[in-house]
């Protein structure tokens, strides 16, 4: 397999309160995200803290779909890394980002597999 | 919790190719890497890929460590995320290119939850 891969680094901003503190619910989207994508689901594991907050990763055949939701803040720090050219984390990304009801969503794609790590500039959306 | 983070993003090359395919070892490993930074582990979840490849997180109270690996390439790819000022995700970060015997590390560290997206140069080990 190929080493190249792209790597969407987001973070979402006003999201939903009460979506950010669902573990269930936010389970469900971080799975519909990956297979929107076209990715194939491996593992899913989820933890969710108290009093408030969950972390949790999807990965795929294809690496992984993470989650770090903070509250109290309406903020999610989302990562999404396909490896191959096949699967656009972007799909995911977006996907992630209406279900978490993002008013504010910031992002940058990483190349990973290449070489030396470049990074562009980030893109408001 | 302060939604304050340090993601530290590495790219391995050269490593052990025994060990890029040994998922038992990879997760003592990156277990090993969590509590050495002084996180606290969480969840942890790793997958064998055939015919080689292993894809693994260790979710920390502190946020992940992930890793993909293609042997058949030398190659890791590698993020640890740790929330708060307290721990060093490079601690963490260094321990991993230790154990994986990589002789080529190339590394960048991204703010994450601090508002836009910013990304220094990446400084090669």
């Amino acid at each position: 397999m190929d080493t190249m891969g792209r790597h969407v680094i987001a973070e979402m901003w006003d999201c939903n309160i009460d979506t950010l503190n669902d573990m269930g619910r936010i389970e469900q989207i971080f799975v519909n995200a990956a297979l929107k994508a076209g990715a194939e689901v491996r593992e899913v594991a989820f933890h969710k803290f108290a009093p408030q907050g969950v972390s949790g990763v999807v990965i795929i055949s294809e690496s992984h779909l993470t989650i770090h939701s903070f509250p109290e803040h309406g903020y999610a720090s989302i990562d999404v890394y396909t490896c191959g050219d096949i699967i656009d984390p972007n799909v995911a990304c977006d996907f992630i980002s209406d279900a978490l009801e993002s008013k504010s969503c910031e992002k940058i794609e990483v190349p990973r597999g290449k070489g030396p790590v470049h990074v562009p500039k980030y893109n408001a959306l």
